[in-house]
């Protein structure tokens, strides 16, 4: 199997962070089960200031197909509604992303 | 087994992230060595702009013990003392620190 080992960055609105920490304390399941049916696995968010750091593994076959798919789904628009207005998109965003994708460097297994 | 999740943030210096990177690229395989033995895997740095960003699992049972056994290592030591230069600590950063340990704020396994 192959992982596909992917960074991102985003903003996060300094009056937002509470209740951003809060909500994806206890993320809906539904979000939880849309992600894992996205080949998408040990996926992490970590905030640093007004930053997040998102740490996530793709094992699928196909991340455009499914990436697609997930953001078909009504329940993680639902979600994004809420999250998206918490964040704000870094300069260097490629068009048609949110998050911005960053380089790995460095990575032992 | 229990698995720790560990995120930290340091910065690079502009003018040393091209060397920074070439060297990481090819790590010397003394210092991989000395990162498993330390109980750390899934090991990977991200960089985005001017911060480096680090994602890493801890799976022995004494983190504090097991890092200062891996600090004790001379090639270690050689290491940093070549890396540390490049690098800037942010601010947050507490005494006896050289990365930033920043909060997980999601997690999906």
């Amino acid at each position: 199997m192959s992982v596909k080992r992917i960074g991102q960055v985003i903003g996060i609105k300094p009056e937002d962070i509470e209740e951003y920490e809060k909500l994806h304390a206890q993320a809906w399941p539904s979000i939880i089960k849309i992600i894992k049916q996205a080949n998408i696995s040990n996926y992490s968010i970590f905030r640093y200031g007004n930053l997040l750091f998102a740490y996530l593994e793709y094992t699928g076959s196909d991340y455009e197909a499914d990436m697609a798919k997930l953001a078909d789904e009504p329940e993680m628009q639902r979600w994004w509604k809420i999250t998206d207005q918490m964040q704000w998109q870094v300069p260097e965003t490629k068009e048609n992303n949110w998050w911005h994708e960053i380089p790995e460097n460095f990575h032992v297994d």
